[in-house]
């Protein structure tokens, strides 16, 4: 199998920097703190953080390449024997100050594990991107899911439709009946495969353009919203849903459980949870409400495009 | 086996009303809702919150009563068959507004399962209270300790350093290093036995005394800190490490997934987190610090009495 190891590692530190440049200009005030690690096993990473922006109370962007052996939990997850492995990615999350403008977070990786002489013995892209409004623009949502599903359609017609679907049942707080925002993509284990499999649906291009179609998708919604007025009850309501932000991460994602669970570097990984956090007894908000119009699509997820 | 059913459950009521008085007396300002509700599959509970307290951000006092046949989640826990089963407690969190009054944890449950001719099959008590400073005041750790132990050896020399070493073993945010809080005991399964074993150690007598001993444990502390002036980086603090308080409690604790995963009362299971929260990206305390200070305390569990 070809490795995609080396040009995706390009193409992962080239979309970093022009992830937090651009975010650094729409900001306008903060930059990007940058944190270099190394993992013990081997490999390690380059963790961006902007604290205490004008516009992004946090952002984070983070990049990593580790390899090694397979740490006992992937073995098991995977039920496969001790084997090297590498893996790699890029994963970020926005918390905007401002309420009317969206959270957001999106990831794109690649692994390969090796057998006995040397040879990849497997190999897989992931990744995705989703949004969490705290207020409902609708016509955000349409540009975000549109610009998501024009990528998509590029490589396959089916595509959106899947990952878009991937995406609902992945991203929901089942111990609320809630999805924790509006959805966009998500996909897993997509395998290249064959010569002939590569030349139908190329993954590698597949990831590598949603992923380069990220600020496409969400810096013109920053750019309409940001300067929007807000009160100091939607700046509350923004914390009540960030503490459902938070129960998501540490309750159901698989990748924040697993890296806590495998010696993961916990501040890279925590780095998703936004900068303060609200949780109030039995919140609900007032019928009819802005507040309630963004919970009944939580509730009841739409199809957007 | 002698069910304890009735009697518990009345020592449960007097217990939350008498700690909710104390708890309203002292705070001074706020008081607490009453939230009775019915579990669908049998029993309910009464939820107690205060919130926006002068001395309390936020204080919870829980007790619940239920029972009809096992869910599945814990015949798999308990390795068990379809049974009928009751179970009740009490659990209370108190997260106060001032960074130098620590936050406190107890409760105290029992159990009871049937065999097909409705006899008791199995049967125990649990619980555990423990606590959470901010800022380090050994004589208050002390105190808490001391109370804990007092109330502990009347019943058994051994009780406390078991329960001490299990509460330490049990509130620990492994993925951090660190520990909750500085403990206090935790117990679990603890079996009243034959006749001989009860007059030996009375398990229902041990639990209802840890559980009456939660104020005198708790309350002096309150009141000679909850006047200490305090600044914007102390309470920032505060918040910081109640971040760790939502990581160990969504992330670690047992009752609190098990509920999530079993159809629990979502807001009474997360009346444990705090108000206000914050995670800033590999925040550490400046050197001898009382913050670095408290932090040595929790990376090196301590024995206090």
């Amino acid at each position: 199998m070809h490795s995609y190891k080396e040009s995706f590692l390009q193409f992962l530190a080239e979309k970093q920097a022009e992830i937090c440049l651009a975010t650094e200009q729409i900001d306008g005030s903060a930059s990007f703190l940058i944190d270099q690690w190394k993992r013990p096993e081997g490999g390690g990473g380059d963790t961006r953080v902007m604290s205490d922006g004008a516009v992004f109370e946090k952002a984070g962007v983070n990049t990593s390449a580790v390899h090694g052996e397979l740490p006992a939990a992937m073995r098991e997850k995977l039920g496969v024997e001790q084997a090297d492995f590498f893996a790699c990615g890029l994963s970020l999350v926005m918390h905007p100050r401002n309420p009317h403008v969206p959270t957001v977070h999106a990831n794109v990786r690649y692994f390969e594990m090796y057998d006995e002489s040397g040879d990849i013995s497997q190999q897989w892209f992931g990744g995705g991107t989703d949004l969490t409004p705290y207020y409902l623009y609708e016509e955000d949502v349409v540009h975000f899911h549109r610009i998501l599903r024009e990528s998509a359609d590029r490589h396959d017609p089916s595509f959106y439709v899947a990952h878009k679907a991937h995406c609902d049942k992945y991203f929901h707080n089942t111990h609320r009946g809630e999805a924790r925002g509006v959805g966009g993509v998500f996909y897993d284990y997509l395998r290249p495969g064959s010569e002939e499999e590569i030349a139908e649906h190329n993954y590698f291009n597949y990831v590598k353009d949603m992923a380069s179609n990220f600020l496409t998708a969400y810096l013109p919604i920053v750019e309409e919203r940001k300067d929007t007025p807000y009160t100091d009850d939607q700046k509350k309501w923004q914390e009540i849903r960030r503490g459902r932000y938070v129960e998501f991460n540490l309750v159901h994602d698989r990748g924040t459980l697993f890296g806590l669970k495998t010696n993961g570097r916990i501040e890279s990984i925590l780095m998703s949870l936004p900068s303060t956090v609200r949780w109030e007894y039995d919140h609900h908000p007032a019928p009819n409400s802005p507040e309630a119009k963004m919970l009944e699509v939580l509730i009841s997820p739409r199809e957007w495009v």
